[in-house]
């Protein structure tokens, strides 16, 4: 490899898997003054985005909207249904389970976690396993990440609920679906989910520092037999949005919620369905990019089934630690960020691309052509084809 | 009164106690894509947005940055300090004191409130009273609002010191900063205040989103010995900048980041004290007006002393309930937009001023002159030569 | 007057007859990537964008936008109808008609000017001598300035119409609305004007760089009789949407067709009438105060005659050479920004207000205050209660 | 073709010839209040801003800044030097050299044109037999665009120079660098051009609406010797920056020349020499692939030779009118727009990728990426391995 040239002075592209690229219609919208929080237009708006909220969860429960990011409402979602002592099941298939694992037993909770590593999906019966052997129901919740942002495996919930009603077992089913709400199908009601988490710097294209926490009845239920439950977190109030000021336990995130509306105004113009598939066609583009040039070589996809995989963010990984050197030369380069291993041993092997909300056709191929061009800059083996694969998909 | 055409066609004024006018470069400087949260520009500013945090409030302690809106640093602060069953004493003299207690409560702290009413300031002796009855300092902290946005009400925080030190009780000075840092007066560390909490959408000009949390070593040490404290609102791994993506708990409030770096730019452009000192001539201002309204009429200033007023915000009130119409009318008439009344019985008769952050003295004649004509438009009984007696306050 | 701290950090406030203050919304709609030129939604708003600037200066004639200034405007109306060695009539009542007249000779024109100074209206006797003994019609138009932005005199072109008719001159007449469009009543059909230029940064509220002229078919009956008109000049390719390449001869002003969009929605949705009656409404109050003033001392008004002054600009004057320092005042200590004096010999004496399109009933008292503040530091001898009448005119 | 999902939802992309993309900087520095046109920042900024726009043409001459677009530019240029009745060379290799012919009639110039058709440079022979026929010297200019937008040709400006010089003809040398100042090397004072136009949004990355004509002390003798120049196109008190208000004629482009501002710190924050080395690598990268393509089947570079091939615009033909439906499959289906074919006869069968300014190598990737999944829609036959060829030249 020789030294090139930078051509990375034109528009930058963050290809991370999250946040993801802000639309432009978001970032305008956000580009106000401050509006009066106690009367007007703010206050009206609200109903109708809580229920385009809820069109995007694919949920009729409930929704409460807070001032905090992803693992924030990891802690709120617990914080309202389990108890200091209280027991919940963690199957792990990457690092953000073991985050949220730890984020319960912050508040108390007591954690049985299952590993999967990090590259495969839940196994079905050592999940079984774990709950025929409560029999005495102390785990109180199951919490089921959706997608890893880290391993980039999607888990199937719907299977997760279907062994929970086979056994009979009461635990509440919390999903996590920071990284794939918006990105991969998840449907709240028709799934049987009774609490989900997630943020909107991800399929949700707003800036960050919003989380939602959905849940249902039986959720609620758990939450009437708190103890306790701190103000910050209750979500009680929260769901009640004809109470403004209380809605948002103080000051509401005014300049996000404009900016979450034209986030929504985008997903419900192209119709949920139709984001769903955008982002398949998309990620099966990528894959197949993928699986070509790992037919000649270094390059792997770290999920190996495509039925596991996420449609919004890739794993892949380079041996003998390639994976920060290509980084580093699509940003530095070509003016292509992507991102980094996470929750990896082998840090500078892994890396990641986001391919999450705003995310389209010509967009994809800026990805793939980046790593290409990456990889030829430093002889990395490959198959051959990748690219023409890729536009092949998107073409049909 | 006549039915006057509208003359608010034209750029809007928000003159309510917070959220505050947004400068222009704080809304540019969130206009923009997200960037990288694990590499790069956001996490090298974040040692000198720190360092600049902690020259507003005075300080060379620590600054925990949260996702959350004010009344989530009550949350945060107490969690860290104050145990289940531990008691803390409030002296309140308006609204937020009260909200402040009660998510002490919210997370099983036990209050000790000492009501001072509206419209009155702490009150040394009846507060020296609680602390020396305290003879096993059961009391671990003392919930001090230094502003209530509600009564406009400003408090003796050196005084507070004081007292504590005559007492040699060992409680923590949390000290409540969201309506006054950046316009009052407020030096952390020659007070003596060891725990400080405030928000970013007043005196700190950024839209409603962030929160953060001063704390000192005699706090820290408090924390220290905490049996638990819940991951997202632990300041410990905040106070570290170097571990960036613990630091928030999760994902960076990307975009609050930049306009804070903007706002910050700004009051240390000015200059602090230059800021402090603007904010009291503005305030020496609206004060003049409403005391020269006040001599002929229906106008009355919430707090009698100008020793005890906020200087960001005037809490004001016009008898028979004619608050809300003044209110009214300058919004739809006018353009400008005043704040409610709050945390009063007489809801309608009461209203707010808001004169935080980026303010200036055109701004505040378009205040008092709105609120002329609302009254001229209402035959309010009122002084004469109201705006004249401010507009010669601003001229010295 | 002691040197005081500037109250100058806020908002600012550009008072100043134009460019006006920009509305958010006409900013926003600027800030948006390149549209495509040849193809798809610039296209398709062109034909209501023109039938809503048509509305606007009440005619159902022609208009032809051009990237340029008003100045441009200028030389493009005559370019379209005045032909080298023709001769314009020009009654001036200020520096416009003078600049206007200057531009007619560049394109070699002859041009018959009558002064009637700076302060005072068009004598129509003076201008009827004129007509009338031009017996052989070598007078091809009128160049007749509504409003005078540098001396604030607004002519009565009704009046100059009657006249024409009475004396059954064919000359063209030409209004330069350049300081009145979408602040005074003007009507193009009604009042029987045959070419109106303007410019989008004052009552249009969008950013200097766009130029209207509108022409009946008297004009263009003048305009196909021309020997040979400039193609960048030529109003007839520009008034047919149809073609859009050729609409702005070349590439199109992309950005601000956006802006311009966006105000015109702001003036349609308030309503023509009313945003006329607004301007009346906020130039009265401006009057009353200044007027209230000048019994006391230094402060003229530059027009003796409220029929005679504009609604969108406030020419006024202190003695002593007083007016720049005033102006220095109130921009340095209290953010507002207010126009300099222009083509008068006693240059530092005058001074300009702008209240010229996006302005309200708070701005207008902002203006006013910030002069009573600038007065009082400057120890100017002034009449009392200036302020308060002005507030009493808004109130109705 | 299958009728595909749309997998445009997504940052759109405008890949054609100008406008270009405009970088966020720029945008963001237009989004601002207006500022004082009299007095400060707008008037101190200009010195430098006409510096700074000289150093991208290369010169230490003058520059006029025009409030227009290019079209308006050649007129302007033209009417500064060229009066009726006077000739003027045009040597054609593209629709925008006839289109500059057509202008200076429109002023009254005759003019001589050569045409060299829509895909071949200057033939500099037959420039030199019509230079030789002037033995009179009627010639008084020869209009010779660098880069034609619509035929991607690059002629060769020196040799042209040369010519001249050997001839020792005095015709000025005026150069249209529109579609290719800040992209192609371009060096007016080494090369020895006496006049060159150009316009701010293809490689000067800013919103349209500005227009500059750059001349030296042989231009302005020439322009000494005029009977007239309207006083828009004059450009003599354009040259002057201490005279700020009569710089624009009239009121200033305010918010362009804000963005401007930021642009050109762009450019030489890059340095102009690796932005030339920036647009010629990315241009042989589309020339890589296109050429591959072409190998195979339908399509075709609109320009054999390298040599004579613009590095911003490449103009590209498929046969059988299947340019049209390529553009907009990448337009509808992927988020791409590409350009129009211009200027041809087969109009739907040519189409333009417009790679100008502020474009890096992920975007190249997307044009090309956006491209072959277009023609493997269409079945288009096309040679294969062409991206990843373009990868080739990027990685270099």
């Amino acid at each position: 490899m020789t030294n090139p040239i930078s051509l990375a002075q034109g528009r930058e592209y963050l290809a991370i898997p999250g946040p993801s690229v802000m639309p432009d219609a978001v970032l305008q919208a956000m580009h106000r003054p401050s509006p009066n929080i106690y009367d007007g237009e703010l206050i009206e708006m609200m109903p109708a985005l809580t229920r385009d909220l809820r069109r995007v969860a694919r949920t009729e429960h409930h929704v409460a909207i807070y001032i905090s990011n992803g693992h924030g409402t990891w802690e709120a979602a617990l914080s309202n249904v389990i108890a200091p002592g209280e027991t919940v099941l963690a199957p792990a298939s990457g690092r953000f389970t073991h985050g949220w694992a730890e984020m319960a037993e912050g508040i108390g909770a007591k954690v049985e976690l299952i590993d999967f590593g990090t590259s495969s999906p839940w196994d079905m019966e050592r999940i079984a396993d774990a709950l025929r052997a409560d029999t005495g129901y102390r785990i109180k919740a199951v919490l089921a990440v959706h997608v890893d942002t880290s391993s980039s495996i999607r888990n199937d919930i719907p299977a997760l609920r279907a062994l929970l009603d086979d056994l009979n077992h009461p635990a509440l089913l919390m999903a996590d679906c920071i990284a794939s709400l918006g990105c991969d199908r998840f449907e709240m009601d028709a799934w049987g989910v009774d609490v989900m988490v997630t943020a909107c710097q991800k399929g949700l294209m707003t800036p960050a520092g919003v989380g939602f926490v959905f849940f249902n009845d039986k959720a609620q239920a758990k939450r009437a037999e708190m103890p306790r439950v701190s103000q910050y977190w209750d979500w009680q109030p929260r769901a009640k949005p004809e109470l403004f000021y209380q809605y948002f336990n103080g000051t509401a995130p005014t300049h996000h919620l404009y900016g979450l509306r034209a986030a929504l105004d985008l997903i419900h113009a192209e119709g949920i369905e139709r984001v769903w598939t955008r982002h398949e066609r998309l990620a099966t583009a990528i894959w197949t990019a993928c699986e070509t040039w790992a037919e000649g070589g270094a390059l792997q996809l770290n999920v190996a089934d495509r039925a596991h995989r996420s449609h919004a963010v890739t794993t892949l990984r380079l041996t003998d630690a390639r994976g920060t050197p290509l980084r580093q030369f699509t940003e530095t380069q070509m003016g292509l960020t992507l991102g980094i291993g996470l929750g990896m041993e082998d840090w500078n092997g892994f890396f990641r691309l986001g391919h999450m909300g705003h995310v389209n056709g010509q967009m994809v191929m800026a990805i793939l052509g980046g790593m290409e061009t990456a990889m030829a800059a430093q002889n990395i083996p490959r198959g051959k084809g990748a690219l023409e694969a890729a536009a092949a998909v998107l073409s049909q």
